[in-house]
């Protein structure tokens, strides 16, 4: 049996003796490996902090101390710890584990988390809970280096360091070098204490020079000499950042030396205070292909433990992120003016190529997306042309700043939405199920969505030409597999397809559901019922000059979108035939219902939650069933 | 002729002598608290800064050198140097000047801004695109010290810190010991160097223990001991943050000396890279009342110049805003499970009483609604209720915490939105205008908005005993004056109100807008049109089974809500309708257009893009007439 057998709980944990750690690290490694090669999964962090879940269960006392492991997808381990070794093979898959942390997995979850950098801020709240309740457990905040780029991270040290001095919060900054990508920014350089040597020689030649100018006077200078610069060195180090923010810093220690993470965190579980333990460690630790390849292992697909090498399904059809890219340094090449900014997601954005091909106009502003929107739009007054690459879920961070730092005074910014709709594996907290809502409530924005890859080139080429606001949102994964345009031409503006013709239904629809749409009104001409399909390419403006009067002639109506059906493209057409006195007509609005969808592959997500061809068909079928019995009665 | 009447634009400034301009600063600030006492307006923040407003504009050349001053409540000066002192006296007016900065009212305002800590982010755009152009002219980003404490601003830093050097951004960091109230967290005791303090000591010691072991050596020790010490003192100072940042930092200098501050422009001017100058300044400078009271003296309406004394309309009728803070203080007393938060804004959140009562339950985070919403989440899983008081337009910026760290486990956080709607003279920036929509798209939101003071009071008691997200939504300005329940009850859960019968017309309506209606109902019934007028008092989840059959009886309907016509809470009840398969009937929703709306009072906004009781009565006569015609038609 081994170690990692015996572990039911976090207390089974506590059992082992320290020497058999090791290996209970290297069973936990190879568990990790095996399963995220058959899932794919984030294999790189977890790798990276399985020492670090060992050492915190092995000293704290989950549930009741609190482990909020910032963005989620390094906490395999932890899963293992905590009671979930045996549903551990179903990570990421229908119906298993999240690949995330969630309260509603497990009550070692201690905060659902997802996006990056919520961690200090939870966790605060929870600190000061528990001081206002007298209760004495601990609150741990895990967060890696790339987290703390983001905004919400600074503004939850900055609470922290004002606030009491009793809060019972420990903020361990696991501290890899990278976000997903290497990091960006200043705080990076920090982290790296190259800020040290800067002020050391400055202090070092004044002080060689006064020495120089004395006496001799033997050891004594000597000591005090050494004993400055020690002094200097833990000051100018991350210490001092962090001790700028009221906390007690401890480290940097080696996050793989299972030893002295459970002698600090003991010596540190005796603290009722802010602390900061700065641990460094090794993205994909113990992995061989996935230390040498950090960036590609760090969200991976099914795999092949041996090699590392990526089990290919045999598709040849590019996936919108790749067309995206491709058609970004397409475009690039005729255009100066055009701008890439990612939010530290340079490969999952496609804008990869584009960073090498034109290395002045590629901006990674870190995992900053707020500051990333707001960037562009400081470019665009300079008379560029900022295209703002940023998944779906993640771009919800800059809400704000589209609103008003864009679409106030209709700046011309573009938004490439990867990922919109169902994402799949990554489940609740990744879905980009809300953009089409939020963004076409803002006034002077107009919202795109391709029905495939050449149609998202041309919206591309629409975008550029294009003077204020504008978004084109497309799904994640392959594409379609029609040829693209060799000198794709702009889409008029606010128009939509008509692709086929027939009487008995309309449906409009968008993106990636035109698909959706097609595939459903092939079964259902199949069924004798003829659909006019509607690829309405664009949300807002909506084209209500060919919607309006098509509704009039076949009062039958389904719009289809993968989007929530609260306030998304069916709701904009609901308005748009209201705003034109449209009457007489029945619709039905397929969409993700009111709820927030879970984790699974993209295919069987829609069917559960009714957004795919087969919920067209029923629709269909119920809509033309009550318009024969119509037919039926006027007959009778 | 006084100085500032000879000044059409930044260049006729530069003719001045530097001995004249503390003449003009006088003259700025008379001028500027002579229109603000009579439009209100924000006093301490642009009395704070015309010293640095004249010297920006004696050395730099708007509008090739960009100046974006954040927030920008602070630019009075600024407007009345660049051309705009003629139209001045309509500051904040309809029609009139901006309170703010705005990109469409002057070629010398670099940046649209409203909402805090975004001049670093877009100057840092502008920086990059003249760097890409290689035009030399400087970006100057102002921001105050108070905005320092989003997390958007250290975005920005941080991206400004890893970028070529060649930038030329300079960020003058305007500091006042203030955001709008006094500041909170670790950033505001670390700009006060009371952080020096600590390290000074244990240096002082050392190096005062080690002289006194050696033998007198006379005057160079001395010297070395003071020199070591100066540059300890730079160290340990707010320089030190930003040269982490890889900022060149300079100051802090007095920022209401002329002299000092042109020496020290002129100086940075002939740099480029990313300078950092720290220059402290006194809100409410020159004018004593101010001076003595910078927290009411930030936002204020018309007062008295020579007392400083609010000149009030005699109105008896508390605010919103008094009533939410009293009911705070209130159920707080019975309840120690109650929290509230606020993202600096005690006074303007009504929140300052509850903070007295009881200081261990109140939260101020600074300007960092992102941490704020995600740190009540983390109180909110420890057991407590935390009631989150945010303006509307300012809740914006915490839209993904919202979504993604309260609403996917559907965790009991209350939503205390203020300044719902139009907002008035504060303007496009501010009007809360998308909460509806963007709220109601949250699965396991409850949205709802009071008709008046005593179902605000009601709301809160619901929202308390709601296990789930709920927000509750109220508008700026005096309530209806209605009393006050001693013991409120919670109200059903998504019960409507039905306020009066009529069969003519069936208006709907949310929030303040419950009394547009009755007001539009009171003049139809004149005309012999008997409407039925329904407070929904619940946006989400929608009373469908009273507005169904209501509808169905009544088939013309108006909705009506301030609030964007795009999936607002009519879009909810067209969505409602066709859900329920309910046909047959004529809607108008009434609501604002797809537009920014403009400053001004809010009666004259609320008549300009017809969101009020006459745009209801011309809907309603519209309608009716047809219904008429049609009635006329069925006759024939």
């Amino acid at each position: 049996m081994s170690l990692l057998e015996k572990i039911d709980s976090p207390a089974d944990l506590k059992r082992l003796k320290r020497s058999e750690l090791p290996k209970l690290a290297g069973e936990i490694r190879r568990t990790i490996v095996d399963v995220v090669s058959r899932n794919g999964g984030h294999l790189a962090s977890s790798l990276g902090a399985v020492e670090l879940s060992i050492a915190l269960h092995y000293v704290f006392e989950t549930p009741a101390d609190k482990i909020i492991w910032d963005v989620g997808h390094q906490s395999y381990a932890h899963k293992l710890l905590t009671g979930r070794r045996d549903r551990f093979p179903s990570l990421r898959q229908h119906d298993g584990l999240c690949g995330f942390t969630r309260i509603s997995e497990s009550e070692h979850d201690a905060f659902t988390t997802g996006h990056s950098s919520t961690s200090i801020s939870a966790g605060l709240g929870m600190a000061c809970g528990k001081r206002l309740k007298k209760e004495s457990e601990k609150v741990i905040s895990v967060i890696g280096d790339g987290s703390m780029t983001a905004g919400i991270a600074y503004e939850g040290l900055n609470q922290a360091g004002g606030l009491h001095k009793d809060e019972n919060l420990l903020v361990i900054l696991n501290d890899n070098d990278m976000s997903i990508s290497p990091n960006v920014g200043a705080l990076s350089s920090f982290l790296s204490r190259t800020l040290s040597a800067k002020y050391l020689q400055g202090f070092r030649k004044e002080l060689g020079e006064f020495l120089k100018s004395l006496p001799r006077i033997g050891d004594d200078m000597y000591k005090f000499a050494k004993r400055s610069e020690e002094s200097f060195k833990t000051f100018v180090t991350p210490g001092m950042l962090f001790e700028a923010f009221n906390f007690d810093y401890f480290g940097p220690i080696n996050g793989h030396n299972l030893n002295h993470l459970i002698d600090i965190l003991q010596n540190i579980r005796e603290l009722s205070e802010p602390v900061l333990l700065h641990v460094t460690s090794k993205k994909g630790k113990g992995y061989a292909p996935a230390e040498k390849n950090p960036v590609y292992f760090h969200g991976v697909g099914c795999f092949e433990v041996e090699t590392g090498v990526c089990v290919r399904k045999g598709v040849s059809v590019p996936t919108y992120t790749n067309v995206f890219g491709d058609a970004m340094v397409a475009l690039g090449a005729s255009d100066d003016n055009i701008i890439a900014v990612t939010a530290a997601m340079p490969e999952g954005t496609g804008l990869a190529k584009f960073a090498a091909a034109y290395p002045d106009r590629f901006f990674d502003v870190g995992i900053a997306e707020q500051h990333g929107v707001t960037f562009a739009a400081g470019m665009a007054t300079e008379g560029f042309k900022p295209v703002v690459a940023i998944y779906s879920t993640f771009l919800q961070r800059a809400y704000d700043q589209i609103l008003h730092d864009v679409c106030i005074e209709s700046i011309p910014v573009i938004f490439a939405i990867d990922r919109g709709g169902i994402v799949g594996e990554d489940g609740a907290t990744h879905h980009g199920l809300f953009d089409l809502s939020y963004l076409r409530s803002l006034p002077n924005m107009v919202v795109m969505a391709p029905k495939d890859e050449n149609e998202l080139y041309r919206m591309l080429v629409t975008a550029l030409k294009h003077d204020g606001p504008i978004a084109l949102r497309y799904p994640r994964g392959s594409a379609v597999g029609v040829p693209l345009d060799t000198s794709p031409l702009p889409l008029p503006m606010g128009k939509g397809e008509v692709l086929t013709d027939g009487d008995d239904l309309l449906i409009l629809a968008i993106g990636s559901s035109v698909r959706e749409a097609l595939e459903a009104r092939s079964a259902l001409s199949d069924e004798g019922i003829l659909a006019t399909v509607i690829n309405c390419r664009f949300v807002k403006p909506l084209d209500m000059a060919l919607i309006g009067p098509l509704v009039e002639r076949i009062p039958r109506v389904i719009t289809v979108e993968e989007n929530v059906r609260q306030g998304g493209f069916g709701s904009a057409v609901l308005e748009g035939l209201n705003d034109a006195e449209v009457t007489g007509f029945r619709l039905r609005r397929i969409g993700v219902r009111d709820t927030f969808v879970e984790h699974g592959p993209q295919k069987a997500l829609r069917s559960q939650y009714e957004v795919d061809a087969q919920a067209i068909i029923r629709a269909a079928e119920t809509m033309t069933d009550s318009m024969n019995d119509k037919k039926a009665a006027s007959c009778v």
